[in-house]
């Protein structure tokens, strides 16, 4: 039986012109976070099956974390985040660091989901993390980052930063209303998958956290008051955290860019203050785009100091969707230069010899690897995007001479075989 | 108890000056096959462990591949080389693809072996490959580009690209020798495991397959036959592919690199025509260096068109050992441009106006996420490697000054604030 071709469910294929637009959107991504100063890391693909199962969070670990047994018996996890490899890395070498510790990276992460748009089983993701420093400076740095990656793929008009604090949220569930912390942890992921589980399932899963109908109500209203009123009626570190970022982000000058969103939760259990999500505000496309947070505890898992921390994650597949839908996708072009024809095959010396100067000046040249007439090797110049054609004519050849042929333009020139790889000009 | 900073065996962290050499490493081989007109694609990290199981070779299926059951009961494996991956995108869509096809890419593969010098679990490797065209062009390239990426490291005097072919081996072990197909492939794995393995047991694995003592001579001297003299004695399709392809490389101006040795193999079994192997021939690193070879029968196995090709693959860890071995890896410099300082965090709208239009002007910024003294922030500018500062004193700030200091120079010139960021000259 033939093999099939399909790839496995919930990953891609990434054909050139595929691949071409992944590499533009890192690009962009890498120029955005190098000028802030970050520096690129990366980590095994693979790591011990306990590095995940400490903090990255119930649902993950038990439905979506592929794992394996190696030849070993050593239990194993294709990684599902990169917080956890970061905070190894960082605590491996946390006395040598220069400070604050500037990192970010675009793994591939694995992840066991039922595929549906915007979620695969394998997909990208810039990961920034800054740790160190003033805790709420980093907050805001982060924050500033995150919209000027927004800026950079000319998207920042339509979203908007929804800004909350986990301090807040404890102070609201566990003092306030005076649950476990346990159960803090509990009502936040009730309070993630409200949208997707429904209202009814959703008021079931507060009262069997021992949440009252009273309480309840409580809650509704929390998560519609607005910033001042809840700053007002629940002081706390975490409101005050909040009101020192509104202002930090208002000196960088994205002040109008946050908002202040008590529904914001983010999935992961290791977040201990400020947690934010990029929101798409615009009508078609409403929905998170990406997020983070600070975490406190993670390089402290490893038995060193403790080092606070504060990412964000931006994922590839909701990002081009994101740039699909607001028509924010370039056209990119062919990486082809020039197109060095072969018209006999004893013609060959000579082809190569240009192709080899071409190389030389930094060009891209492609050659046909059969030799054929002018019209059939101009049609594969063309699909495959070439800038220009270098012909070799048996007539122009008697005099020491070949054809520049400029693909877009059509325009024909003649050129000593010495120079026509100088006749093409680079890539603007 | 405390987590463990360890990766996992076998595997490697890059930190940031790790990252920045394997970024460089990957930069030059870009730079080369795109100058050759190849394109980037990529694949999953897991596949179907059937796509493996068919063609790669027993060692690695069985000994080697890290596989896996998912959560809806499929076998997978982590891809231990790509081919597969090429042939099974390339036959989804052969009808559709401009030929000759040129694709590469760099992906991470694993494969669980005893971690030595120059083998880890978890490595990186170029993959270029060629489909269509006529093979023997297409052979020429692959040699012809393998030999620029050597130059592309400086590295090419220290090299020789040994050359032979599979279909001379199977004339001479099946039509000369008379071994059966399946002995031959075995045979050809004792002659690569030769090395490894010592004398004794490589002569007894050749008996165990029926070579008689008799036959162990003519091997030998087989192996140790100048190829004139193997061409006079067996001629066959091989010898005249092999014969083409020395003249070829002569016309493409790297006839000298190539050399003739019917002792490589290759390990893959689905090799059939031109194997060559990438040698490092200096006394102080005798060893290959990477290697490729055709396979004209892997795209049909998707029940598609056959669609013959040629490639390599070149590892990133053997390539990094080579570089060390040497001296051929630069210094590279860091990627912060400027520092901008933080006296008092009252000056922190200013100093972020100030790294704002910095980044707006294309400069990697560092700021210090602390207020804190000249003295300390210097210090810390040029731990990160920052190439200039910007110093925000309150005299010279009375004033609307700041000072921009050259770290490498130790110059300092007085500017207006709005003009700072445009005092800063670019990375040259």
């Amino acid at each position: 039986m033939a093999l099939s071709t399909q790839p496995y469910k919930g990953t891609r294929d990434f054909y050139p012109e595929d691949k071409r637009i992944q590499n533009w959107m890192f690009a962009r991504m890498r120029e955005v976070v190098e000028r802030y100063g970050y520096q690129e890391y990366d980590g095994p693909m693979i790591e011990p099956f306990e590095l995940y199962a400490a903090k990255t969070g119930e649902e993950i670990v038990n439905q979506q974390l592929y794992w394996l047994i190696d030849r070993g018996e050593r239990k194993l996890a294709i990684r599902p985040e990169m917080t956890p490899t970061l905070a190894r890395m960082v605590a491996g070498k946390v006395h040598e660091l220069p400070r604050p510790v500037r990192w970010y990276c675009i793994p591939n992460f694995w992840r066991y989901e039922r595929p549906q748009r915007g979620r695969l089983r394998e997909f990208w993701q810039l990961n920034v993390d800054v740790l160190g420093g003033d805790p709420l400076l980093a907050d805001a740095e982060i924050l500033s980052l995150s919209y000027d990656l927004m800026r950079a793929f000319k998207g920042e008009e339509h979203v908007s930063i929804k800004l909350n604090n986990r301090r807040l949220m404890d102070h609201f569930f566990g003092t306030v209303l005076g649950l476990s912390p346990e159960n803090v942890l509990k009502a936040t992921k009730a309070i993630d998958a409200r949208a997707k589980i429904g209202e009814e399932a959703y008021r079931q899963w507060l009262t069997d956290l021992g949440i009252t109908p009273e309480q309840q109500g409580q809650m509704e209203e929390f998560f519609h008051a607005p910033f001042e009123k809840t700053a007002e009626k629940y002081p706390c570190a975490g409101v005050e955290e909040l009101r020192t970022l509104f202002r930090l982000m208002a000196e960088s000058g994205v002040g109008e860019a946050v908002v202040y969103d008590p529904t914001v939760m983010r999935g992961l259990d290791y977040y201990t203050g400020t947690v934010f999500e990029m929101y798409d505000v615009s009508p078609e496309n409403r929905r998170a785009m990406f997020g983070g947070g600070r975490y406190d505890n993670l390089v402290g898992l490893f038995g060193k100091e403790r080092l606070p921390g504060v990412g964000l994650g931006m994922g590839d597949v909701t990002l081009r969707n994101f740039l699909e839908i607001h028509g924010l996708l370039p056209k990119l072009e062919g990486t082809i230069d020039v197109f060095v024809g072969l018209p006999r095959l004893e013609l060959r010396a000579t082809a190569e010899g240009i192709a080899r100067a071409c190389r030389e000046r930094g060009l891209n040249v492609m050659t046909p690897l059969t030799a054929d007439g002018f019209g059939a090797q101009l049609k594969q110049a063309s699909k495959h995007g070439a800038r220009f054609a270098v012909l070799l004519g048996e007539r122009e050849l008697a005099e020491g001479k070949v054809i520049v042929k400029n693909l877009a333009t059509g325009e024909q020139l003649l050129h000593p075989l010495s120079e026509a790889a100088g006749a093409i000009p680079g890539r603007s």
